[in-house]
């Protein structure tokens, strides 16, 4: 039954409106299993959308799917020692199988590397079995402290691509064209704006030599890391021994990177685009990118509007459209509008008997723009381009309430009162060392997001580290960060 | 690199060849965790072409997908006193998280009922809510001794619908509903034809009023369920308190039915299509459903050859049809038919200077014809009906199989004579007592694997127990079985 209640604004409480915008639209709810949610059917089908896109990104970039065990031999996680580290302390372990103490635990997925590579190690003999692309759809765990909906939860559903190379360059030129497949998925289906660049050590993954990232800003202007590529030299391959014949007939280890994305992305969407009245859904991604609501009195006209109902459906569908009538009985059209705009639909088709009579249809955007009234003629090819320029606005939007958000040149005071205050990203000169850094996070609760890529950097490289003043070699970009 | 040695024979060892079949083909390989496999990308493409036709049946009939924990708590399992019974001694138990140990521990879900119906409590109120249809694609973890690849795992992929309703009438027509949907996509997609029926009290899903069956003979005559749809009563809508207000203003418990099919399902393709050569795979669920093969000598005759090889990819491509141009250099076409056909590619198409000039092409099919010669032109619609009559031929080829291997009103002799020898269905009278059934199993080792829905019952309907000879209350169908 629909919650008739207004939603927390974004301005009053961030988090609670986040919350209730998930309750309202119902994407998610909370499980008896500790840091564990259920995905709805309402969030699911965004992220079915998702896996859609980025499964026909992937095979058109020449990637394969394959599915690895959930679990792992503990002995595995040991044996590249920067992994271990960084995820030990998080794992959750099988001591107990078939009513038995297992003779060695087994570790629940917190990422595949070492189980994938150990498998790689065995398919892998010669530079003709390179490149070798495989992508994985499953559900990781993490045991989080701190979880929230889609952001942090201690189960999730993502992708990780592996592949293995005969050389640094082909890992690298991989590492930098999943990155930019991301970056495009984000920009063109998610309508949200993202920096792309590298890690520095302190965020990198346990056990890549570089780690590159999106970086999307949140309404709150804290960050969100989207989606992450590392560039993992032969780290792996010397762990497990996943060596190759090179055609000149010597022996080498193979270069791997691995890339992800998550249900994260779902938190991102929601944080991105909605607002005080609820989910906002970019049109791609929603489930139902058009709903129609008959208007009727009588019997009569019920029939009469129902009937022209269904033909727009039938002619909306034929043109790929995803569109869905809501014929329920006993339920107001106002009641049905709130109900939709809490979920997102990106646009409302209005049907009463004066629009069969004269043939058209009102048509209500989501977001940005009046009522207008459509004649029925022609009508997939003109709600098409309305959503073209839905999901173009969307994007425009969220890139504007970026750049304003974003100081460039900043000084050090400036830094600390924009942290202190309103957050969003800061752009200043970095001298490399780590002690900045941590003592930056103390200070000011802001981490560095990402030494951004050329096209984002500022026009006057900075020549000052914004912290300690010293020479700047990098530029970076600071915020507060989920 | 191809494997050119010749497979194992089905007659000579039938369970040497179906591990060879999977090897050759590139379809699984064993991981070093005890009984978990890995499914490779030729695979995994079988499984994902049998997802997209199931989701769509699945949405067809009105269900949508969600995603529920991969842990529930230990309690849960032990509030319907059958299902605790049934799968507690083969469930992964993890009892140590973030590096503590639990307070209660968490089982690895073996099927979700426990934690879907403890959310169904939370969402469903009133008869409004109903019926409630769902359905989620996982993996699961069942402790398994022996385990075979795809047939029987520790971890193995599969989707479980589970659905609430008001009544105890619709929630029969849903389990029925959902059998025969099974039953479409495995005789429709699949080509395997199956004997749809009820199970006995000894092969019930442990917590279900009844259980429904999907059930296929494989070449080695013995049977294999397929997939099982459950009617669940009120069982565990009053484990978990699932009630609801019914139109009358009572309330009242839910009506639950839950369903499934998994991995299992690419070995029971492999075992029943598949020859001495390799993978059969029916055109409608293969990765490739053509490849064609250019043949050539010179650069000249190269370059011609590959021209023409692109084209009518794109042809074919654009007609809706899984294609793949095998352009390999150093490779005699000879050894790439070898792989194709070991790897079940249905349509080879074979393409030389000579057919180029002569604008045709040479047309093998991967079992049953004759190499043939088609024009150039016209060409896709020429390979749709090629492939119509394979994936019929198919169908047709294995229920002659199976009614080859299928005796009708046997005698008890004649029973366990055919159980001693070719294995088989046997039809026959029961008595409906367990002591027959047990009894059956320790002389035989068959099993019943279904009372037959009434279109599969033999015309003269036994009146004697094949077993005992006491009065039969129903038909029964015994086999061994994976």
């Amino acid at each position: 039954m629909a919650d008739t209640k207004a939603l927390t604004s974004r301005a009053a409480d961030f988090s609670a409106w986040y919350n209730e915008i998930i309750a309202r639209a119902e994407l998610a709810d909370y499980s008896p299993v500790r840091g564990c949610m259920v995905i709805r059917p309402n969030g699911y089908a965004i992220w079915e959308q998702m896996q859609r896109a980025l499964d026909q990104m992937f095979k058109d970039t020449g990637h394969q799917n394959a599915y690895f065990p959930l679990f792992i031999p503990q002995s595995f996680l040991s044996r590249e020692a920067e992994h271990v580290e960084g995820f030990a302390p998080e794992v959750a372990v099988v001591t107990h199988g078939g009513g038995k103490e297992l003779e060695e635990p087994l570790i629940v997925r917190p990422t595949s590397e070492t189980i994938i590579y150990a498998m790689y190690a065995k398919w892998i003999q010669s530079y003709r079995d390179l490149p070798l692309l495989i992508n994985q759809w499953a559900n990781v765990v993490r045991w989080e402290m701190r979880t929230r909906l889609f952001l942090r939860t201690t189960e999730f559903l993502w992708q990780e691509g592996h592949t293995a190379h005969a050389t640094e360059a082909e890992a690298e030129e991989e590492t930098r064209r999943m990155l930019g497949v991301y970056r495009t998925f984000m920009e063109d289906w998610m309508a949200m704006p993202v920096l792309t660049g590298l890690k520095t050590d302190s965020e990198r993954f346990a056990g890549a030599l570089r780690t590159y990232s999106c970086e999307a800003l949140m309404q709150d202007n804290k960050a969100l890391q989207a989606g992450t590529s590392h560039n993992l030299g032969q780290n792996f391959s010397r762990a497990f021994e996943v060596t190759f014949q090179t055609a000149a007939g010597t022996l080498d280890h193979v270069w791997n990177t691995s890339w992800g994305v998550s249900t994260r992305l779902v938190g991102a969407l929601i944080m991105t685009h909605s607002d005080d009245n609820g989910l906002v859904c970019p049109p791609k991604l929603a489930q139902y990118q058009v709903v129609i609501v008959p208007i009727h009195k009588s019997d009569d006209e019920r029939a009469t509007v129902l009937d022209a109902a269904v033909r727009l459906r039938k002619e909306l569908a034929a043109a790929g459209i995803r569109v869905h009538v809501d014929s329920r009985e006993g339920m107001k059209p106002g009641a049905k509008y709130y109900e939709w705009e809490g979920r997102g639909v990106p646009l409302r088709l209005e049907v009463g008997p004066r629009d069969v009579a004269s043939s058209s249809v009102v048509l209500a955007r989501r977001t940005g723009g009046k009522k207008e009234t459509f004649p029925m003629e022609g009508l997939p090819a003109r709600i098409a381009g309305v959503m073209d320029q839905f999901q173009a606005d969307l994007l425009a939007a969220a890139l504007a309430r970026r750049e304003a958000a974003s100081l460039r040149g900043a000084t050090k005071e400036q830094f600390i009162a924009r942290m202190e205050r309103e957050g969003g990203l800061v752009y200043g000169g970095f001298c490399g060392r780590g002690a900045c850094e941590t003592e930056i996070k103390e200070h000011t609760k802001a981490t560095i997001r990402v030494l951004p890529d050329p096209e984002f950097r500022s026009p006057e490289v900075p020549s000052r580290c914004i912290w300690c003043g010293g020479p700047s070699i990098v530029e970076a970009v600071w915020a507060k960060a989920y």
